[in-house]
């Protein structure tokens, strides 16, 4: 398993109360895994595969589908909440005692319901792009962002959108993210469905519901905390990563410059050092 | 006036509410005057007059003692909403009816007091050193720190302990701090008194009494904000100027590294060009 790649690493399934997940597994045994939850609709191929193998050089890695998105079969969650279980529940199909996990996005969401509810399971947290339940600017996305994540077939254009700041320079970056993700030519994952597309964007909005007691469950995470963040998130903004590390107790923040929603992808390299000297 | 510095500028008078107001104004007048409220027992010299007048360089900059403190006559407030109305009351005294606010340390705390009372006052807000009432590790300081801050005669060493980062860099930029704020040598303030020193501490346990509702007040800040802190502040926990950056709506944050407290009076000329920058 040590020598796949993000681009080799077979798809495969485990089964537990009655939903198929797909996930991907690389990198070297043995230590504790990195389970990184994928944001907004993405599948198994939507990671940078640069950041992941650069992830992967130095601890095992686990990357999954949501039940109902892509290839893992079931219903789409429409709560943060159910999809934190689903995925609890996938660690224990898969038997892993302890993870560390990295979160982008709603999977940001799904791996702090995951550390309140289940935190002996967690070792280290990892939060990218993401923000607290409750918090000011959470409840949905500005109109221009919400119609490129939810269009029916996102393109490239669509992802260059969300994703990356509008200015040329982080664009010109965007534009080697999107040759790296679509350089796996088999065993691609499937698209995600429509429904799965709806649920999700519930589960954003249930999340997002503006709850200014809600921030205090932040201080209920206990464990070691890095959130990485763009300067400028357009899809969530970037004050709630600075609102995360003021109230998770033991959080550190990295904010990287010219950068929007998809900073991991636009600085494959640096967030991989940044999150492997984490865990180190 | 303009040709004053912060050696030089004599220290006047102004009297309102029974209390005479001790002072100092120096920089060109015309523009919106940049007030600025000090920290814990902090009297008119405690500024670092590196950044004073690098200040005063760009704009009118008011030097004001709190009631009871130092050479101001009157009863030393012993929470944050009486000393932010004994502020206000003194820009009335002054004549000012738009101002820039500069508060550092507990200075802070009143200032955002100030801005969420007398809002139209205010157009722009710069809080350094400083945090939210009733975040966590708001209420009161550690052991050492305390030590050091309440010390009947204050030395250089309490300063340097508590205002800069425990690094032999940090410390050598603290000891250059101590020789500018010595270095004026007529009609120089008077210390603080023990009762001003009881009285600020009050105000400073009551502002951080634990009340994660009383953080929400962050998000009625209308102004421009803009935050500076050290990265490892440890009389005032850096994580509040995150918290105060997730929560007020228009905020900038600048975090200077290898500083603790005093990151202002550590980079005064990096300081002074922030602020300047905001305010421009």
């Amino acid at each position: 398993m040590a020598s796949e790649t993000h681009h080799t690493a077979p798809t495969q399934f485990a089964e537990v109360d009655g939903v198929r997940y797909a996930y991907r597994r690389l990198g070297p045994e043995g230590g504790v895994p990195l389970v990184m939850l994928q944001h907004f609709t993405g599948n198994l191929d939507n990671w940078d595969p640069a950041l992941v193998d650069a992830l992967a050089a130095e601890r095992e890695v686990v990357l999954v589908d949501y039940p109902g998105v892509a290839s893992s079969s079931g219903t789409p969650a429409d709560t943060v909440a159910q999809m934190a279980q689903q995925m609890i529940s996938f660690t224990v199909a898969l038997g892993l005692e302890q993870i560390d996990l990295l979160g982008f996005s709603i999977g940001g969401f799904v791996a702090q319901d995951m550390a309140l509810v289940r935190p002996r399971l967690i070792r280290r947290l990892i939060l990218v792009g993401t923000g607290p339940k409750g918090g000011p600017g959470m409840h949905g996305w500005r109109n221009d962002i919400e119609t490129h994540a939810r269009a029916a077939v996102p393109t490239g254009e669509d992802l260059l959108y969300i994703f990356f700041a509008h200015t040329e320079t982080s664009q010109a970056k965007g534009v080697e993210f999107l040759g790296r993700f679509l350089a796996r030519t088999e065993d691609r994952d499937v698209p995600s469905s429509l429904a799965s597309r709806d649920a999700q964007y519930d589960a954003v909005l249930e999340w997002g519901i503006p709850d200014h007691g809600a921030l205090q469950r932040l201080t209920g995470i206990q464990c070691p905390t890095l959130i990485l963040q763009g300067d400028n998130d357009l899809m969530i903004p970037t004050r709630g990563s600075y609102l995360m590390a003021g109230l998770i107790p033991d959080a550190q923040i990295r904010i990287y410059p010219d950068a929007a929603h998809a900073s991991l992808f636009q600085y494959p390299t640096e967030a991989a050092k940044d999150v492997n000297e984490f865990l180190g």
